[in-house]
């Protein structure tokens, strides 16, 4: 099975227990399906089973397991997010919004379950290998809750002060590092080593997101344009300019594949971090067209 | 160490981890606090603790992880419970609630940094048996998040039709289901035995708190009053009437009593579980005062 294929199975099937079979209220379970389609890149999840198989996977179960869980935090927090408090975003991946096509409260309870449907994922998929399981947990709490993770990093947005490199490693950061870490976790390897190679990929995407918030139109995003401008918030294009943030992107990539970790699957990885940065082209062109 | 010590010790270190030592968000680390104290009753962890205790507790930092992971997710309900967009309370354990005190999209971040926390309790607390870790985590996903968690039972609230014993038994009940499973679970004991005295408790709580509701004045109860009447919400005293809810709490707790499982501490549970009746006295006076 393809790697995307085994992705979409494995959110398939977490999403169909949450929604359970007809006993739960039809509306909000509705609201969890929605959240998480259509699936977009899948990149993080992806991330996070190359690393897996460039460290010689044992447990596919629980591989599968994890990058669902990823996943199911990402699209939980994309929900929380464009809720009226925060970025009051109309549409998301080209359609409405959860809280516009559903309700605030629906959005704000979709948030929640995704959130906790990560982790009873996880548990779910712990009996052949328990302790990997707890150590796959800590990580996605590492990375999603506080005092460092993708919660710290909205909270940042609250004070005063920001200091931009550790707001944008816990806001975007984070799930990268989470996706590297427990690729390697859940095949049963340190995962401290993979921290760098995390950390990098979510600045490179960062960067990017800054370019393509300054650079797009709503069309081509499928989300609102122009929000970091909007809501004042800091930013690579407003740090270093556009020809600025297009090379640091650059010198970021390198970096990353640079910082791989010895693995047998070594060669394959940097294949695939190389294919995500050509992902990113369009930003490239978009640049050119206007420099 | 008193239970209640033990509940307080267990809390503040869950706390302490989750706002980190100065690199997190200020604000967002005060909230967590905040939204976690004062305490009140604690009535949950302390289930919990006299279920683990009863069946022969052998994993003491296990059941400290659970009731504190418990404790977390219901502050953090009442957190995303207090919104503009559900009851819009101003008030809560006698102060202003966490969007008030800190704004929304702060309380937001609150709520999911909380529930991320007690996970991740969970998984740190699991070195020592990993496979009742992930047990509790499980048990603790399903009676949270969705298709019938607390999740779900707030999502109701959004259906047109509702079955007011789903509704109830998700909303209010599972958190107590949670506390008699996770407490067993925690000692090494098989938790579905423990599902009725849960429930049953559960279910007593929500007709107190609807009594509560009907008949305190928001003084006397830390938080608004007649909550169920203004949003129109399923309630045992709309249904059964003032004296028909009375009652009707008193033949659920000879049941709550009368369903504990055999175990070495069958006696001083069934104790505990008077102990907390005793506490809902005040609404059986409320009540013959007005009779």
């Amino acid at each position: 099975m393809s790697m995307s294929a085994r992705i979409d199975t494995a959110m398939g099937r977490a999403i169909a227990a949450g929604q359970g079979n007809g006993q739960a209220p039809r509306r909000l379970a509705e609201a969890l399906g929605y959240a998480c389609t259509p699936g977009g890149a899948r990149i993080r999840p992806t991330i996070l089973m190359s690393v897996a198989a460039a460290c010689g996977e044992d447990r596919p179960a629980l591989t599968d397991a994890a990058a669902a869980a990823l996943e199911l935090i990402h699209c939980a927090s994309l929900v929380h997010d464009d809720l009226p408090c925060f970025d009051d975003a109309a549409i998301r991946r080209g359609k409405p919004s959860v809280h516009r096509a559903y309700s605030e409260p629906l959005a704000v309870l979709a948030g929640d379950s995704l959130i906790i449907l990560a982790f009873q994922t996880l548990a779910r998929a712990a009996a052949e290998d328990p302790a990997r399981a707890v150590q796959i947990i800590d990580i996605l709490g590492t990375r999603t809750g506080m005092p460092g993770g993708i919660c710290a990093g909205q909270g940042w947005e609250s004070e005063e002060r920001i200091d931009l490199t550790a707001y944008h490693q816990a806001k975007t950061g984070a799930l990268f590092i989470a996706a590297t870490q427990m690729g390697a976790a859940a095949a049963g390897q340190d995962a401290e080593p993979w921290t760098e190679l995390g950390a990098r990929i979510g600045e490179a995407f960062q960067v990017a997101d800054d370019l393509r918030d300054a650079l797009e139109t709503p069309e081509s995003m499928g989300k609102p344009a122009g929000q970091d401008d909007r809501h004042a918030r800091p930013s690579a294009v407003a740090e270093y300019g556009l020809t600025g943030a297009v090379r640091r992107l650059k010198d970021i990539l390198s970096g990353a594949i640079a910082s791989i970790p010895s693995c047998p699957g070594e060669a394959q990885l940097a294949q695939m971090v190389r294919a995500q940065a050509e992902r990113l082209t369009p930003v490239f062109a978009s640049d050119s067209a206007r420099a």
